[in-house]
């Protein structure tokens, strides 16, 4: 083999994504000396040093953010917002890319980050539906097609604690077992009040309507208020009941709204499976496609930060939105 | 708007395709505009000058070929197999991009092609499962999970022509049906014999089994055999019948098969929709995704030869296989 | 050795500029290698195919242009203007790399040829000074001081007349013995005439003076009327007569002038020899600089040319005057 | 005016050199947003905060290094080995481009700097002859022609003193006259030792004889026993003395030597004007090439420094060296 260049990077966060974002990248060293490329993991910023966590020898772990200076490349996969924009900012402003799976982030500052997106700094494949590939070719190749409107499932918590409720378990004790198995995070309202979809309908909308679709403009409705009877109701027309982001023209503007939504049982994001994020998406000439893929896990959302390493290290630009 | 840079297009062959895409390039001018680039025609090359066709105003038509000297990209959509090979190896030898939609000259001519793909230079997201964006996914993002196995139906005409048989239209009939409709060509051979669906998979397999996969090692068996009895007894058994690709492990190989194969209702290529290409694709980190999209009309795979034409003047490299 | 990446060239013109080409590229074959490269001469287009000449076996000499579509780069050694044009333009139109040593092309058809030089496709290190390295300067590092003005000797057969009167001969012998030596063409009107400096002069206005600067706005008066008086007048007074090519503000303007100027003896242009190409460069910031180097001889030119060969392949782009 | 894209400095040092950089990057912002780039200068590292300095309003002096990290781009005029080195690298890691003016650093720390080097992320235009553009021209164009050696003037503080011996003044009062008027440094060892000339021919080195060339290999003789009698000696044959780099072949390899060496009067290096820095580049093809510029002030320098941000915002690599 001869000489490989060597990438440095840095990880903001190690919590499940990223402690399986450092095994999967050791599991793919030979994929990415087949590319020309040897990784070298400078530093690992963590709050909590005491923590126990599963990263492979040699990983160092440091709550000194100064590690940074010498990193080509940096994964944010710390989650919160104003925390990590600080850090990262930085790192974008001396150019230097971002992977991040971080959708409140995303949403909530792209006054800020828009720019850098523009440039091409930004990686965010994993932000939305995890590892299924979406940001990519709405980026890219569905901008051939005029858009003309999205329905998506995005969040799995959501759909699972409507599944259960169809097997007759009321909101309160499906969500209790929800996050008993770790599924939701404890205060919930993140999931189940419908902002994290929120947060991913307004990303997705900077691709396919605005690229300054602000996060305030998505209309929010989250699960709580659902209940056995209403599930009853539309089980007896036919249909089931799911939080639905969706994004349609409506007049001469777009209009993005996440709420619980009726859909008939052969609806495609029915029909791929419950455990999964499932996106229909109408273009003009390209005509209805279907996207769907597991939700859960970090292992798969790792795989979509390690898709976007990939790309980075072989000279594609990130996620570029609308100008 | 400050000055665009002029990119020459040229095309090869203008049938339903190539209209679509002369069409779809002038109703996106205003896209390319936005990206810095004003594309011009420089000359599609025809067989038939006499024949009638549906483009725009001021495109030149002409059956020689020396206008492809002064193209800056060509697109391939003439179909067959030596004589695009022919007018294409000089514009890819001479580092200029190509986009082609034609699986059957990739399939059959990868071991002169194979170099210009790992450049960089060919473009080819339309050449399987037309709008539906999956060789973008594939040669990018997808690589940072281990491959498993896919399963896939990519021919419509097959699709078509055995869901009428389910309403219990013999073969014969239902083929016919087809050709009147203009679904089938004729002969019909390289749709129900099974090759294009074959061509289809040698492709895909590059790009997740071996970047030299050999066309001729992809089994196939047609439709023409299945018989009304053998749809019925899947039915009874709660199964359809598709032409199904299948690329999966077999001990230290790779096996790609192509045949008639039962698949259980709920399978999600039976739940997509009896229209649609669709994929089922199985990725160690990643699970299980799902890929599905209107497969037929000239204007979905023109919506990918645009959206590869968009990627080129964006500077994003072609499809690139396994090295 | 790995794979090299092969480079298609193709060259118009194979006079003794384009015959050392050959064989300096054939020399360099390991340096290219080095870079990654391997040159594959396509063709070499000349207007008389039995004429004898030195190249390297192997070289196809034909008066067919076709073969210029599958090159990846080509090479101007014909001269001339209107031809040379022609065949350029779609080589340049479809984003191909043009290397040209032909400065009245540049100069007389700049209109045509500057947004494909402001795209970086056209490379020219060798149209002035020959291989002296003044363009890639002027295009790059040079912009960072503002301009003040410069002086030049830019013709070798001019300065070979001159010095040639200087031991006495008159205008008429020292041109017959420079045409006899193969120094000056017949007519000799483009060197003596001073519209070769003048081409060479518009060629670097447009790097410091604007980029739109037209050849028509150089004002030229030739060395064919400076008698043995004005000689011995001038050595009279410690001067040389040279052929000198001055630019320099005017006011609001630039005035771009050729003409036979007296300079001290100890003027740079002097000092360095009466064989070479000297200029005397004035920035405000960088101050005084001199370039001095040999400008007769093929292989010195073809040293130029392969640099722009390497730069080209190297993937720096070309020389970009002002905008 | 359209968007430009910022680009984040940072400056390590602010002596003369430093302070005219940053006058100079003021006076050529026009220039710098006709290329789309407005320049933001994050910081600049200095040691003694209280010393006065001539800096543009806005620009913050530190002695705190932490503003690195948001840099994009990092200039080192700072002087010094390993305390240069230390801030540099991180930065040279993580991928960002350094322009430094630091032959000294170049000289003896290429082991670490060289792989960098390499990818292009090292720009060193000001660190030979200041403004006279060398090193560019021979980390491209002048790679065609073989080398076959050079002669070089390469620090001016020593052909003042050399020229003032010159005038009948002995060294020990020419050495104090040049440290009054802050031509020398105090001790003056690096600059008449042939330390400085010896770091320069290091750097040289590695473009045209081998990349490795290590400063050890340099055999360097200052001009502290140049004596009165010499130099009239030197006269008496037609000759000046000055302190001249040479590189050569020596049989299979190449000889590097700093020495007071006898030059005659009409040799180019003379002849160029004594306050000047100049070198004879003899290439096989290229022929004999001649170079020269003023060597001293902070503002010729600055020009070339400026120049390399340029071709750096441009997107040209860096300075190259053999592989």
């Amino acid at each position: 083999m001869s000489e490989l260049r060597t990438v440095t990077l840095g990880m903001l966060g190690c919590g499940t994504v990223g402690q399986n974002v450092l095994h999967l990248l050791q599991r793919r060293e030979a994929i990415f000396a087949d590319l020309g490329v040897r990784l070298e993991v400078a530093g690992v910023l963590v709050r909590d040093l005491t923590r126990p966590r599963d990263v492979p020898e040699g990983i160092s772990l440091t709550n000194d953010p100064r590690f940074l200076n010498r990193c080509g490349l940096v994964i944010e996969v710390m989650g919160g917002v104003d925390r990590p924009l600080e850090l990262l900012l930085p790192i974008l402003q001396s150019d230097r890319p971002v992977v991040t799976a971080n959708k409140a982030l995303l949403a909530e500052r792209w006054d800020v980050l828009r720019e850098h997106a523009l440039d091409g700094r930004l990686y965010y494949e994993s932000a939305v539906m995890a590892g299924t590939p979406i940001i990519g070719p709405m980026s890219t190749v569905l901008r051939a097609s005029g858009f003309v409107g999205l329905q998506a499932v995005l969040n799995g918590t959501c759909s699972y604690i409507l599944s259960q409720m169809e097997q007759g378990k009321p909101y309160q004790a499906a969500l209790s077992e929800a996050q008993a198995l770790g599924y939701a995070e404890d205060p919930p309202t993140l999931d189940v009040g419908g902002f994290d979809t929120a947060h991913k309908l307004a990303v997705l909308a900077r691709f396919c309507a605005d690229g300054h679709f602000p996060y305030s403009a998505v209309s929010v409705t989250g699960i709580e208020q659902v209940t056995l009877e209403d599930i009853a109701q539309a089980r007896a027309e036919g249909q089931k009941i799911r939080l639905v982001a969706t994004l349609e023209r409506q007049g001469d503007t777009w209009k993005a709204r996440v709420a619980p939504t009726r859909l008939p049982l052969d609806h495609p994001i029915c029909t791929v499976g419950d455990g999964r994020n499932a996106m229909v998406y109408e273009g003009e000439e390209c005509g209805t496609l279907v996207f769907a893929g597991g939700g859960a896990g970090g292992m798969v959302t790792a795989s979509a930060i390690v898709g976007d390493i990939m790309d980075s290290v072989l000279g594609f630009p990130g996620h570029v939105p609308l100008h």
